[in-house]
């Protein structure tokens, strides 16, 4: 079983998790081929991976079959387990906490394709569709406070399998950015009345330079101290603070924005290697005035280095107003 | 000319270094053969660096010529310039600030090696004497109030050139990390009147699973919350904050063991990429009560996914306690 400790230096957490050691690291060895009885992600590999928690399907079709369009899947080598109570221990210094939550993977299509821009524009819809349905589901268990969807895209993002899938992590405790985040907000809706992404949507609109893309509901922009270069953050102009409250109409705008995104990035960059994250308020509160849900994509072309994990600071060799005049013209498609 | 600026959502720092771009990337094209003419950091292409601020060379020889065992330069794509003055603009919700600070290399060998480990005892008693002496010297410099000393080794540690190099960073603020952990171990100090680092130790000693090696004076050991697989720290036994107030004796027994783990780490993991970090008290102190100088050597199996970057918690999947077992059977030389 996984444990999370705390530096008592840092106050940094850690999840030490032994089970994650057994992942194949597929790009280390030969590529798997297209399509392959390799790959445990493809159509007809369904008996490779956990049994599915959710799938859109074929009306036809047997669960853990083929006839699936994206399936849910509890992770193979999880780095939090969904079994056991949430326990904490101290000796001395030392603080550490089992690793309980919940870590699933959404596949994102039946074929063998190895970035989300690859999915048609019905099939991302779909996609949104399921970390709605995923994360509305977790949130009625209550052991669990906390849903984060994320997507690792190419070796230099973390990915270990290339078949185009997501993962969800759901936690019983709030992770430590997600509290710094809804602290920082708070902080500022307590001196302002204000919501913080708000003001920043104002602020962009107002100035333009910044902007990628946006439409009636939806703004994309390069934030102004993004971390890595065309990192780019996708909000609704609207406040609102839980991505999974929105409907089938709002997920597919968003979805397609999502997948023009990718399109500019891998446009601009050959083998563009990116993650983005769906930051969405706690599962047990009604709406938040001071939060604002947002998706976070970013390409990885730095790497951390001894300057990172040094100082803290990311070097960023692009600015962002750069960043967005070169994805805004480039190919969407 | 670089800028820092403040993510009003997370107040995280980034530092925007347009600079940075231009920088060779020998690992994305041909490897640079060994003792090259295209190896910049090879003796007798001294011209290719910007000028020497320090060499140990041999009596004969002259600055920026042949015959020297180790040069420090300043770096030739800085992440924060030298000329200039801290300046801090706000605009809104926007802060900044300028780049200023100092950046050089530190080049270990004339010859084309590619790790710390290659280098002879001599060779890296030398190279730990080069650090403190730039250290001691920066310290003068009325602008700076910190010194970080980093070495990146390989490219998934964020090395663009193979010759084996160090860096240093000096900066007219203290850096995010260090502040934040000079705050931690401060609230430990007042909290309970002692040192957090020299508590760690005796914890440290009296359980033994997780050392390394040690000496009369050393400690190496993996810690309790490591980040990285095989992550080790090494500290003096006696309590000690700044790194750079050691005499040539001490410093040669702390570069021997730095050499030696690296060596451990190389001989349990293949094509062993590394970093490591020199954390010292700031410039401007004397000896500091709660602060402890360490160094922290980590090498880099795991990429910083999704995952990391949603949830601020590092995946480690291998427990401290195994990695001190491995690296304590391995070959030190």
């Amino acid at each position: 079983m996984s444990d999370l400790r705390r530096d008592p230096i840092s106050g940094r957490w850690v999840i030490i998790a032994p089970e994650r050691a057994g992942r194949p690291s597929e790009f280390q060895s030969v590529p798997v081929p297209e399509h392959s009885h390799l790959c445990p992600f493809c159509e007809g590999n369904e008996a490779e991976t956990p049994g599915e928690v959710l799938a859109y399907r074929s009306p036809d079709s047997q669960p853990n079959q083929p006839g699936w369009y994206i399936r849910a899947v509890p992770n193979k080598f999880p780095a939090l387990q969904s079994y056991g109570s949430l326990e904490e221990k101290r000796s001395g210094i030392f603080q550490q906490m089992t690793g309980v939550g919940c870590h699933e993977v959404i596949i994102e299509s039946p074929r063998h394709l190895t970035s989300t821009s690859e999915l048609s524009d019905k099939q991302v819809e779909r996609l949104f569709c399921v970390y709605r349905d995923r994360l509305v589901d977790l949130s009625h268990d209550e052991r669990l406070v906390y849903g984060l969807v994320f997507k690792n895209a190419g070796p230099p993002a973390g990915a270990t399998l290339s078949h185009t899938h997501s993962q969800l992590l759901a936690t019983p405790v709030l992770p430590f950015n997600v509290s710094e985040e809804l602290a920082s907000v708070r902080a500022f809706f307590d001196r302002h009345g204000g919501c913080l992404f708000c003001e920043m949507i104002q602020v962009e609109l107002a100035g333009q330079h910044r902007i990628v893309e946006q439409s009636s509901n939806l703004i994309a922009f390069c934030p102004f101290a993004g971390r890595f270069p065309y990192e780019t953050w996708i909000l609704p102009k609207s406040h609102a603070s839980h991505f999974e409250w929105q409907d089938d109409a709002s997920l597919g705008q968003l979805a397609c924005l999502v997948r023009r995104i990718i399109c500019r990035m891998e446009s601009v960059i050959s083998q563009c290697a990116y993650n983005y994250l769906i930051h969405t308020a706690p599962f047990d509160t009604g709406q938040v005035e001071h939060y604002h849900w947002h998706i976070e994509i970013f390409p990885r072309l730095t790497k951390l280095a001894g300057f990172e994990w040094g100082t803290g600071y990311c070097v960023n060799p692009v600015p962002p107003e750069e960043a967005a005049k070169l994805l805004r013209n480039s190919h969407s498609e």
